[in-house]
């Protein structure tokens, strides 16, 4: 979603008017109904900035990769709330259901992963509360690429953009199969909302079939990302962008394939390296 | 701060062994602690992913951001926390001691700006709150900036990160005067910590004179960013990369100079084309 906005353009030291077009950032409220004593309630888990649109998507996603969720059957339904509002005409309050609640803890939801209570916080004890959540899923079918296929993937990945040629200021996450086919592309002005929302909508549609998979993102690679990934089982991932520390840590800790630095003729492998064809 | 870490880098389909500088993320959990009832309460405010140094920096300007504190007396001490741990060896946990805090009310940190209870949540609402709070410091002292200066700032920030050209994978903020020197320059692998350092490191050294100064970024310039300046009365913001389209909406709102896609030889002008100078 974008909007035309009029901007004066500078170029060459000289100003015109032109209009931009800009991609639309709006607030989402995102809402959790769970049961307790038997009780629904309903808990508001965050209000986050993000591009409309694939609104269920970004939801489902972010509650597989907080632990919320583990199956799509964990969900009742998902439902948009209250009037249209503002200048975008937009629903901006989204409520999941969850159907076998009851001993959700809803308290500790998003801080899970980043701290655990005693041994102080560190990169190292978020790494350890991850394993407690993932030790069950931990990928062990992770597919094979040629590395002639990687250094196109920046390209593949802009074209299959519908928003970023237009707008030239929104991220993207995609799956792609191992042939290089994109499966998924979604787009949203926050990085972590794009993969959500990939991993949102594979869930949803049973695209997921992650030993013949891997998922591309548009920007750098954080803790977050590889989480997210993680948490999805996908075991391979690259990025445009330069990997952090921790993003490289987590990735060794768990054995996902993590690529950074993506160009048309070269890229950095940080963990994997076995799984790269010549 | 960074960290070697050995990578296989790819290049024209042959590979290699070689060492890569890394930027550090690391986990910090920041605490405000507050009088209430005539007692000293601990609160966590948030666990934020951040690039260590200038840990007090970036807590104080988000609080300043946040609306928590208003001058920097408000603030009785900053401590760095805790025994050092992980693999780099910090201190991960920051607490503010504030001093006359009786009426403070937590629960609000963080969302303020973004909903508010009854008209439904959207870019008007956030900004409408936003407004209540900043109704007494918007800025009319808005600094006259040459074009010519405008088109050397991302060359200007770029040579002033320690960082970015080491590992590729940090972003900056920057406080200028209005002759083009870069003040402050704080780098990090979030976007808003970077603001964040330098306002913090602003109030706490009394560096701000904004009638001549602005803030420049080195990325998207989100709804966050224009809200962060606006909270510590910069009128004048420019950034690298494309804004969001509520970004636009709240420089406008308080006619705060926004400009981005900054080039060697063009960027646009979103709010405040007055101030540009021929």
């Amino acid at each position: 979603m974008n909007s035309k906005y009029k901007t004066v353009k500078y170029k060459k030291n000289t100003p015109s008017n032109v209009e931009d077009l800009v991609s639309i950032e709006e607030p989402l409220e995102m809402v959790v109904r769970h049961k307790k004593n038997n009780a629904w309630i309903d808990n508001s888990i965050s209000i986050t900035m993000r591009t409309p649109k694939n609104d269920e998507d970004l939801i489902i996603g972010l509650l597989f990769c907080e632990g919320i969720i583990h199956k799509i059957s964990d969900i009742e339904k998902v439902e948009l709330l209250g009037e249209k509002v503002g200048k975008f005409d937009l629903q901006n309050k989204i409520r999941v259901t969850l159907g076998n609640s009851e001993n959700l803890d809803i308290k500790h939801l998003k801080r899970n992963f980043l701290t655990n209570s005693s041994c102080g916080i560190c990169g190292k004890t978020s790494m350890d509360s991850l394993e407690i959540v993932c030790k069950t899923k931990i990928n062990k079918n992770v597919p094979k690429i040629k590395n002639s296929l990687i250094t196109k993937i920046p390209d593949l990945l802009r074209k299959s953009q519908s928003e970023f040629s237009k707008t030239g200021g929104i991220h993207a996450s995609a799956l792609f199969n191992k042939d290089g086919k994109a499966l998924v592309i979604k787009e949203d002005v926050g990085r972590h909302n794009a993969l959500d929302k990939v991993i949102g909508h594979c869930f949803k549609n049973s695209i997921f079939d992650t030993k013949n998979q891997f998922i591309a993102c548009s920007g750098r690679l954080s803790f977050e990302l590889v989480q997210k990934a993680l948490m999805a089982n996908v075991g391979f991932l690259m990025g445009v962008g330069a990997p952090t520390s921790l993003a490289i840590d987590l990735a060794r800790r768990f054995d996902i394939t993590l690529i950074g630095f993506v160009k048309s003729d070269s890229f950095n492998i940080y963990c994997g390296e076995n799984r790269i064809l010549k």
